[in-house]
């Protein structure tokens, strides 16, 4: 009953689940659905568990399910397995499809080269419509999936893109160059896939051609293959923000645990800066405990206008809108936006800490404090990501950290070091 | 010159560039460029800018610019504008396309009704291959783009797919109905744009029929705008997670301001609060300085573990991974993952509190406070946006705030509490 209502799922629900329950649950569907069981189910999931699912699979169901793929599909499902799981599924293969494979697998990890299917449609560019249509009506073996045909020179390097619509639409004699569409990227093997999945988005394609090195059409991506590569890109960068390492939802405490530490490790020896900033302040803290009780505030605040500010940088870094021709607007309006802020949140905590405290000379110390570390805020989360940019380090990976040292510090020793100078 | 430089630009990027510049030179290369401008280039600029390039623009230009669009983007440009310049939009439009467009503009805000573009190429059901094929011959005008031919009963209900390529590789005499794709998904035309871009990353779709409330077809929503989504939803989440307000680069101090005050002064309500627990201990923190430097170290992690926690369930929450299925097995892990971890912590903020303050007592009391604010952390990180989301307001809104109040009153409270019982 169970296989039965799993029938009409969607290969990518199916997967879904199979993430959702535990391994034992997991273990026991597989094998009652062994039979039907879809080589789509295993590109969908997660790959933290796909080790564990292909384990459990019947070799043979195994090498039936690998076989339905795209090569593009083998390519993503195969890069992450060990190496005996990689034989066995290579050796499922057809000849010439493992070579499609093992072709994709020797480009680097994260190109345009392991997201292409090889599985291409091209014509000659001197073709014409009715050409390009007898062609395609005899072919013994289409790709389940294609959008253009790609135009080629002699060389096989791809000279335009021809949409089916536009084919169905026009007369036999007319030549396949007069019906190129206006917006042509070509792929670099080699180029990274998340600069793939920006062209995509970009520039609205659909399909492009792949091309080595030579500039031979060697493959091609699809959008809905780009649209994934970008649904990871973001995922990366919200997880990278938050300190959260490389993981799924399927993974386990261990491994979880693991993923994490580094980052928490890294914040408590900020943390640990920090407090030493503090620590030049006992005598002062002793003297009047209401120094203590309010300078959480000011770093707290700092920590948050910071993190805006890098927040939208990094965002802007990512989809190539800060560049070398606003990077100086950007800043200067995120210092601004800090300064009136701080104005703003100076006098509410001024008055604040006056009601609280009864100390006028507390009020504005704490406004100072609060006016200085905003303003500090909105430069550091600003340069700091351009920067890490620019020597090559993810400025989603660093810049919470080196941000809110900055703003810890600063809110501690401006609003400390002030209240020694203005209050003892 | 510098037009000459512009023309092989992609309108994508020429919006770009708009962007990048600021409003002087914004309004001059308008009117420099003013004879070629492209109705692509007004869809693909930022909202933020839209009306004010539009204002710069010749209204002849801008109508011509914009008979060229698509009813989609036609649509997703004029929604944003004030009357007057809808109005002027409208009118430059022919009869049928204003119909389509205001018929786009009578479903709800991010709705697929607004996403959706009104050309479609459908056919009924009972067509063969030939049929289809004579039928795309002999028309005068198709979409520009399309993938599908989508078939519909004699009600107009769609009931299936037929891709082009499929329909290129068969004989005349197969009917349409045997070569209906696998994955089929109609879209209604009320349902939200964010669960549209689910869809289509979830099961690959190129596009998708829209239906209205009888379920007969109005329209077909196609992969790159559901793509354009899917990146908008994610840059809504990472910056609602910082608590930046909507708003763009290209937005000027004042309107940035005021994007990024509420949520400071959200920010400033939960300092305040924990300061209200450390001004409980104020007796004992004039009594032992240390716990002013290290107090801050205690909610400090917490902030980064919680943090860590609500990040990935925020973001499982927006694939739909996190579900009624796995999220007591979620909380179960990120609790524990909080007590390894916090236990790690645990033993190396003791032995730094005892090197450097000299005192074991004061090493386990931050041990102890360590542990419990990470699994509190763990708990907390998890079970707000959970909650959050079943009472309907978006966790990537409003759980940062109620998470990091929770960890640093958690964090004083626990520090400074278990200090007065254990060391005064
Ligand atoms: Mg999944
Ligand atoms: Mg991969
Ligand atoms: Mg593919
Ligand atoms: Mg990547
Ligand atoms: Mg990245
Ligand atoms: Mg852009
Ligand atoms: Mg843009
Ligand atoms: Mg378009
Ligand atoms: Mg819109
Ligand atoms: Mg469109
Ligand atoms: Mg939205
Ligand atoms: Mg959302
Ligand atoms: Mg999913």
């Amino acid at each position: 009953a169970l296989v039965a209502a799993m029938e009409p799922l969607h290969a990518a629900d199916i997967a879904d689940l199979l993430e959702q329950v535990n391994p034992y649950d997991r273990a026991r569907l597989i094998r009652l659905y062994d039979k039907e069981f879809d080589g789509d189910i295993l590109s969908e999931l997660d790959e933290g568990i796909r080790e564990e699912v292909i384990s459990v699979l019947n070799p043979q169901v195994l090498a039936d399910a690998v076989r339905e793929l795209d090569s593009d599909d083998v390519v993503d499902l195969i890069e992450d397995l060990e190496e005996p799981q990689q034989e066995a599924i290579l050796d499922a293969l057809e000849d010439s499809e493992r070579v499609a494979v093992e072709q994709s697998l020797a480009y680097p990890e994260y190109s345009a080269g392991r997201l292409m299917q090889r599985e291409v449609v091209a014509a000659p560019e001197h073709w014409t419509v009715g050409d390009a249509i007898d062609f395609l009506r005899s072919s013994e073996e289409l790709p389940e999936q294609f959008y253009h045909i790609t135009l080629v020179d002699p060389r096989m390097h791809p000279v335009g893109n021809v949409t089916l619509g536009r084919l169905m639409g026009s007369r036999r004699e007319v030549p396949l160059s007069d019906l190129v569409e206006e917006v042509f990227q070509v792929i670099p093997a080699t180029q990274y896939e998340g600069d793939v999945a920006y062209a995509f988005n970009q520039y609205h394609l659909i399909s492009a051609p792949v091309v080595d090195d030579e500039g031979r059409l060697v493959g091609v991506i699809t959008i809905d293959d780009a649209m994934a590569v970008l649904d990871e890109e973001h995922e990366e960068d919200i997880m990278r923000l938050a300190g959260v390492g490389e993981g799924s939802l399927s993974d386990r405490v261990i491994e979880t645990t693991k993923q994490r530490l580094p980052w928490l490790a890294v914040n408590l020896v900020t943390a640990v800066l920090a407090s030493l900033v503090i620590a030049q302040f006992e005598a002062a803290i002793a003297q009047l405990v209401a120094l203590a009780v309010l300078m959480p505030i000011v770093a707290s605040m700092g920590g948050n206008a910071g993190t805006q500010s890098l927040t939208v940088a990094v965002r802007a870094i990512a989809t190539k809108d800060l560049t070398g021709a606003n990077v100086w607007r950007v800043i200067r309006r995120e210092v601004l936006v800090g300064l009136v802020n701080g104005v703003i949140f100076a006098v509410v905590m001024g008055i604040v800490g006056l009601l609280w405290f009864g100390s006028p000379a507390l009020g504005y110390v704490i406004a100072a404090a609060m006016v200085i570390n905003l303003v500090v805020a909105g430069l550091a989360g600003t340069v700091i990501p351009v920067l890490l940019e620019r020597v090559g380090v993810d400025p989603a990976l660093a810049s919470g950290a080196f941000v809110t040292t900055v703003t810890d510090v600063v809110g501690f020793f401006a609003f400390l070091g002030l209240a020694v100078v203005v209050l003892l």
